[in-house]
């Protein structure tokens, strides 16, 4: 009798439950995996809730960049997706940036920051934008002048930094804005859900969706924690984009590595969010999400997607959108007769 | 024995009770009001929670400016002081505004909006820096489409606006932004907890220097419960200020009103958390608040103020800092296929 119930249960599970009766689940768990519900841990820069509070005050400090117009929220605005909408970003001077600002949302996720991977780590990126002539900027001296012109803030790095001499250095601000930046993590996607084993979290059309993402090869890029962002690939395998979406000048990884292999290749872009965070692509150019599925299809995978394909693809990206971080704007200390003053020109 | 227990207390109240025994406290109260800690009710556009949150999604909403790069907070930030601590505004297409921005903050208890009072209450003024050319440089037309290219926008404004045939208006807009901005008031400042009664909430040198600001002449300017904001005068009563400080060019109230009295006549600014809100005047020219203090000795007193009286002056303006809002930062609904590009030329 307990025999005959033992066969009946183990029976039943390998129809109905979740690993044996649904290969699509199986299949997405061999390439994806869900989001964690809290910040990941960076080994080298350990958080605690001081240094986070600090790295989201300089995350919202407009007088990092030397006009104080520009925050990193700017550009990575955690009200639109952690970005700005722009084909490129406007920066100091109202110049145009040379590419389009990747999400801030779950970047601590990826294999390496900026397009090209120049920067390994969320803490080495933090300096590039604010130093960017286009962007903020302002230079590391600037930058600890206007921070040590406010006592408030040097009482907060010394906190967030305990035991160390100079509290207040660059890199402790990169450090600070990277714990904070590793919080801005967007879980609980339908995707997720249905990663952890709710059949319902996604619809069939999301569904059909995910099975074409991986039947057609979109997952050879865009896979892992964060479905893509994990790798390097040159943008047009099969067949190269127009000069409007792939402009010559700009070789990507190559500019980094100055190796000719490296031509034209970026590092795949985290699709988590991805309705939100049009213009898409490094150029910017592609603003209907169904016109840049069908573009990776016709240049990454060198197929012609059917509507029907690329409405289901569509439909699955639209799956990937997680609960979006909840922040509350830092009151940041005033400025004192020591704090430089804006240089607008 | 009852009766002379009443006398008994009666006599101590007399000497030691918080309006008897403090002459500075009587004056401060003739002349000023404590901002109360919820948002005032405006009679014409009753708030509800819904038109609140949506009033905080508009004020964020970067989308409200045709380059998609500026929202109300970008000048009058949250984070600080309700200001941007430029000299005056950088808007689109990287133009400098004509006049320094004014706070936020409290600005609900102005006599009327603009240094100039040209409008008459934050609704009619969080129309004009979206359709200025050198702020954010949209029209109406242009909102509306922005807006309702969301579905998500068209539901809120719906529930905020409940029975409207067309909820979605410019009107709407502005309603909803201006019963946001009624609660982004700072009570709990020293100087309200001393109106309050509080004899200890002020150190002695700001109520020296209280003193000073009544017995100078300066709350006939700024008075009530903003401390200024309440009426309406000439920059330079007494001698007129330098050319930096006053650009000939700028006749102030004189372009609303076409009347010679009007001449170079500034709203007065509310002083409330003014240690905040660095540079002064509507020029934005001076950065430090004692020789903004000094100035208006001179200029609109006749008054040379001593190096001592201008540090108790000033003293007493730090004691009107009061608590600053928190303010979570909205989560804003993606653009659509329908929305208008950024234009940033």
């Amino acid at each position: 009798m307990l025999r005959s119930l033992f066969f009946g249960v183990a029976f039943a599970a390998l129809f109905t439950g979740p690993a044996a009766a649904d290969p699509l689940l199986d299949e997405a768990r061999s390439l994806f995996k869900p989001l964690p519900a809290t910040a990941p841990v960076i080994k080298d820069n350990p958080a605690t809730p001081e240094k986070v509070d600090l790295g989201r005050m300089l995350f919202f400090e407009p007088r990092l960049s030397s006009s104080h117009l520009f925050s990193c929220n700017s550009c990575h605005n955690v009200a639109t997706g952690g970005v700005d909408g722009l084909e490129t970003s406007i920066g100091h001077g109202w110049a145009a940036g040379p590419r389009n600002a990747p999400t801030v949302l779950n970047a601590v996720n990826n294999v390496a920051q900026f397009w090209d991977g120049r920067a390994k780590d969320l803490k080495t990126q933090a300096k590039g934008p604010i130093q960017a002539a286009v962007e903020m900027n302002s230079t590391p001296d600037r930058v600890l002048q206007v921070l040590t012109s406010m006592p408030e803030y040097k009482g907060l790095f010394a906190k967030a930094f305990p035991g160390e001499k100079d509290p207040v250095s660059f890199d402790n601000v990169a450090k600070a804005i990277e714990v904070f930046e590793a919080t801005l993590i967007t879980p609980d996607s339908p995707f997720d859900r249905f990663l952890a084993g709710d059949a319902k979290a996604m619809t069939a059309q999301q569904k059909k969706g995910l099975a074409l993402f991986m039947e057609k090869g979109c997952s050879a890029c865009h896979n892992g924690i964060n479905v893509g962002g994990q790798d390097y690939f040159p943008f047009g395998v099969m067949e190269k984009p127009g000069a409007d979406v792939l402009p010559a000048g700009d070789k990507g990884r190559f500019q980094v590595t100055n190796t000719a292999t490296d031509e034209y290749v970026f590092r795949s872009p985290t699709l988590r969010n991805v309705t939100l965070t049009a213009p898409y692509f490094h150029s910017g150019k592609v603003w209907d999400l169904r016109e840049a599925v069908a573009v990776m299809g016709n240049v990454q995978l060198g197929t012609v997607l059917s509507e029907e394909e690329i409405d289901a693809i569509t439909a699955f990206l639209g799956s990937l959108t997680g609960r979006q971080p909840r922040i509350e704007v830092p009151i940041l200390p005033p400025s004192t007769p020591q704090t430089p003053r804006p240089v607008t020109q």
